[in-house]
């Protein structure tokens, strides 16, 4: 079953050969792991996601929350499988020392936490949820909050959730309506409606820790104007158990098309069905400093991005897995030009191995790119000195809105491929692979639409910082390309296109900062971020190649294929994109409403 | 409700200003119709798809067939809805004279179905399949069993299925195991099982008649051996009435990602269940020569392959205009810029407008050459000279498998973009586009995956009549940008680039077809099925293009707007696609299952 989640030896692979995270352990701030505590932990989780994940997988999409007025009910054993979780000790695998942790590095946390999303996406939401919650409050809130809030979410007894969006106000956080009035007996009391949260209710927890992004009456318009607050779906009385139900109810349930598992809520808060010390409002305590709400969230969604791109990557990376194990084993067809021979099995069709290497360098690549991205996390966390540390900060800054594209594009693409190897059988719910689809679908949508992160990228992160960023990050793909012209061989002709595939990104990208139109420019970001995104990830398969270091095996020559498959047959879409761009085209502004 | 199926404007456009179908009716074949009995048609159909299927799409997604071991269940309403159809005479828009019918030219016939492929197309499936069993029994089978079969069907009262796939025969009809014993009483009696027959069980009519694939006891092993016969649910007695159960079972029904109204079941034959004429066999009745099966039913396929083409397109289509209605009533964000301006329609962001006129483009595309390929159809069947016809022939044989898989896979892309638009609306199952996405993503497997269409069009018919029938497509792409030319104007500069196009795609075509290693070429054959329909349907836009005769007003203005955004933003997908297939790249036959 493990095997059919993610391979364990490429995630060895990715994380000791390729991104040295066995280095890690001299840092002062993993100087209590090594390279034991490491494996002996991806070893549980992959057991573990195996184990009590991934047979729920299914159930959970069949038996979705059902919210009958009262409470909300969902199957049984995800109890068990949450308690397994928490007990494993992994909601706290980035606590701090003075709560007791010992914090893992955030390559091998997120290669931890990939088994749990390949296994069983919906129900890894909610532990997730938490650790995001967690780390957000650790980050901002003060001693007093993270002991009353962090702690019983890191022993598994409160679970959390991040209530942003609005029904007017999702892609628009400056429209969030919900505002905040100050009481001088319990802090704040929020009223307003969000919806599309995640874990929003149940009843898998003694709590639920909402933070809530929310105008404090006064306040500025737009984002500047938002605070963060703490709103608990219970009050805590003096010993921090729970007590009266704060005013904070279910207005209803989404019904989706895939990650069923995770209730999906609307939530009314302060609509006065309770009366939290005998007046309605719902009972909010304060983060921080007022009007500071969405900095502080962006602290989290950073990291949540990469999250969603690890969770694409993750379920990319398993229906790729279960297409491979069902094309070794389904017999159709013959060899091309020999119709008297016997049936073969379908990975000998050259069309089914397109769709095989197509996945594998979209999981495997995605995958990478992930860790990649959290490498470069513990390194701003970790980093000997503050050059590097800003080096770092300024490579993740770049490449964040590609974490999180890419996998929910290509990744999603290689989860449909898994349903076409499967033919008709795909496409039954007999097989994984069509649930796969549904679930990775919500990928390019949630913590920012795709066409969000296309403006993050190149109005904020390239026009914003006059290419920076990405000039760094051109500097480590250079460096890469060095090594494999220095290598010679194979690898120097890879290095050959990526270089100049590279040198026309820049090319064009200084075009794009010169002075110009920006509402032309910014009108094609979303062509500009498929290709950068591709040349990122045709970079970090050279550099994977570079990785297996010319050794023997099938693996390593599985790598080495995935490689030069991503390179002739992806790369290549690169091109067309980036001259798309450097055009200028107006077709996108001059259309209007009425000609569609 | 019906102006979010189909655009009435663009089929009359399509129909009329393009296609010249009111001149048909000058030909004997259809000579007592006008252009006011194809509108009135047209029309009707539009309004019974609106009032009578479409109401029922999320019904039947949401109940399922049930077999409870004895019948299967299918909601009430379904009925009601087929009775509809077949009262308004659409089963018989094909029929002969001599059954009483006024056959209705195919360009008409698949514009009217289009409207039910929109609605519901589930349920259009039970009507489509009967249409498509009776148009081969019309063609192949004898006067008498026309008369036994088609008849009933045509009345309504006798559902009609295809039954080819089997277990272990799914793309490879070669190993069809299903046999067929003489029987001297009967004629034949059929043993094995049959998978994914859609509208396999049910009782929904009184009869359901199984065209059956089977192997007759010493005919040759592969498809020269096969044999195909009727095989009905239900014997007939005298009078044509149904009377003893055949021996035919239902073993089970597949529950699918989508689709999901149209019961799809393993069928057992001869299993010895029922004992027609007291002993085990179905009962089953050969149709025209023995041998010649796969033949016959390949006169089924491909308009069958046109008919998913058209499903595809339809529900591409639904899904583009709902998109569009919501963008347009949508208001989130602000123009950009701006951030003190009121917030506005999201139609209004470009990046929305690029994925609505993708949309537009893949929809109106799509449509637009299944109607071209069904109106070469009527070609064949009527024109007045036989080099006409035969070029008509030659025409749709190269198109078909681009009819088929063109639209399965960028019609599809179009409706997730649908869901995209919606953002997490579009995830949700309170809105229809997710359903359509779920429903469209059969349309790359059934009557042959997209990889099978593949081969079919660069193997069997490039290499196969050594590229006859695409330099006939040439010459009338190349008649087109003639007349592009000769208009000059923007039409001119677009024909310009799509010139440029086929001189490459021609070139690399003569490259393919000189002596070479064959297995290394079709290794290849997606890429040039797709390089090869995105210049199809650039060929089609043009044509559109030139169809407006720069006529002023918004809807012509938006199919110039479509034609300059596939020519600018989807041509340029084929380049690197035909540089692909020209380079003869090796990594899919060299990597080895192993590697993997």
């Amino acid at each position: 079953m493990v095997a059919t989640l993610l391979s364990a030896r490429d995630v060895e692979f990715l994380l000791y050969d390729w991104l040295q995270a066995a280095e890690l352990p001299q840092r002062a701030r993993f100087s209590t792991h090594s390279r034991e505590t490491f494996d002996a932990l991806l070893a549980m989780c992959a057991d573990l996601a195996a184990s009590e994940f991934a047979p729920l997988n299914r159930l959970l999409d069949d038996q979705e929350p059902r919210f009958d007025g009262e409470r909300v009910h969902q199957p049984e054993p995800v109890r068990r499988a949450l308690q397994a979780f928490t007990d494993a000790g992994l909601l706290g695998l980035a606590l701090p020392p003075k709560l007791g942790g010992e914090p893992v590095p955030a390559v091998v946390r997120t290669a931890c936490l990939a088994w749990f999303q390949a296994a069983n996406i919906a129900l890894a939401a909610y532990p997730f949820l938490t650790i995001a919650n967690m780390n957000l409050l650790l980050a901002h809130a003060s001693e007093d909050q993270v002991q009353t809030w962090v702690a019983p979410m890191a022993a598994g007894r409160f679970f959390g959730t991040m209530c942003l969006s609005e029904p007017g106000a999702g892609s628009s956080l400056a429209d969030i309506t919900t505002k905040a009035v100050p009481d001088a007996a319990t802090g704040h009391r929020v009223f307003g409606n969000k919806m599309w949260i995640s874990g929003g209710e149940h009843d898998l927890a003694e709590n639920i820790v909402h933070l809530v992004l929310a105008r404090i009456v006064g306040a500025p318009a737009g984002v500047k104007g938002l605070s963060l607050f703490i709103v608990p779906k219970f009050l805590l009385d003096e010993q921090g158990n729970v007590a009266d139900r704060n005013d904070v109810t279910l207005a209803g349930l989404n019904h989706k098309m895939g990650y069923r598992g995770t209730v999906n809520a609307l939530l009314n808060f302060g609509e006065g069905k309770h009366l939290p010390h005998g007046s309605p409002g719902a009972v909010a305590h304060l983060v921080g400093q007022p009007n500071r709400g969405l900095e502080y969230m962006f602290h989290m969604m950073n990291e949540a991005r990469i999250g969603v791109g690890a969770g694409a990557a993750a379920l990319g990376y398993t229906a790729y897995l279960k297409a491979l194990a069902y094309a070794r084993e389904r017999i159709q067809g013959r060899p091309f030009g020999n119709r008297t021979a016997a049936p073969t099995a379908i990975i000998q069709h050259p069309d089914v191995r397109r769709m095989l290497l197509a996945q594998k360098a979209y999981a495997e690549g995605g995958l990478a790119l992930v860790l990649y991205c959290a490498r470069l996390v513990d390194e701003a966390n970790s980093a000997l000195s503050p050059a590097d540390r800003e080096q770092a900060d300024l490579l993740l800054d770049v490449l964040t809105p590609i974490a999180k594209a890419w996998p929910s594009q290509w990744c999603l693409a290689g989860t449909d491929l898994a349903i076409q190897v499967h033919g008709g059988y795909g496409y039954t719910r007999d097989h994984d692979v069509e649930q796969h689809y549904r679930d990775n679908r919500l990928n390019l949508i949630h913590e920012g639409t795709n066409g969000i992160q296309a403006l993050d990228l190149l109005g904020r992160k390239v026009l914003g910082d006059r290419g920076i960023g990405l000039r760094a990050l051109f500097e480590t793909v250079q460096t890469c390309i060095a090594a494999a012209n220095a290598g010679g061989g194979e690898g120097a002709e890879l290095a050959d296109q990526l270089a100049h595939t590279w040198r026309h990104l820049m090319e064009v990208t200084d075009q794009l900062i010169a002075p110009g139109e920006t509402a032309a420019t910014l009108a094609l970001a979303s062509f500009y971020l498929e290709a950068v995104g591709h040349a990122v990830v045709a970079w970090i398969w050279l550099a994977q190649f570079l990785a297996t270091d010319r050794r023997p095996g099938d693996f390593y020559e599985g790598k080495r294929a995935a490689c030069r498959y991503f390179h002739r047959y992806e790369l290549p879409r690169v091109t067309w994109r980036l001259e798309l761009v450097a055009s200028g085209d107006r077709t996108l502004l001059e259309v209007v409403d009425a000609q569609f």
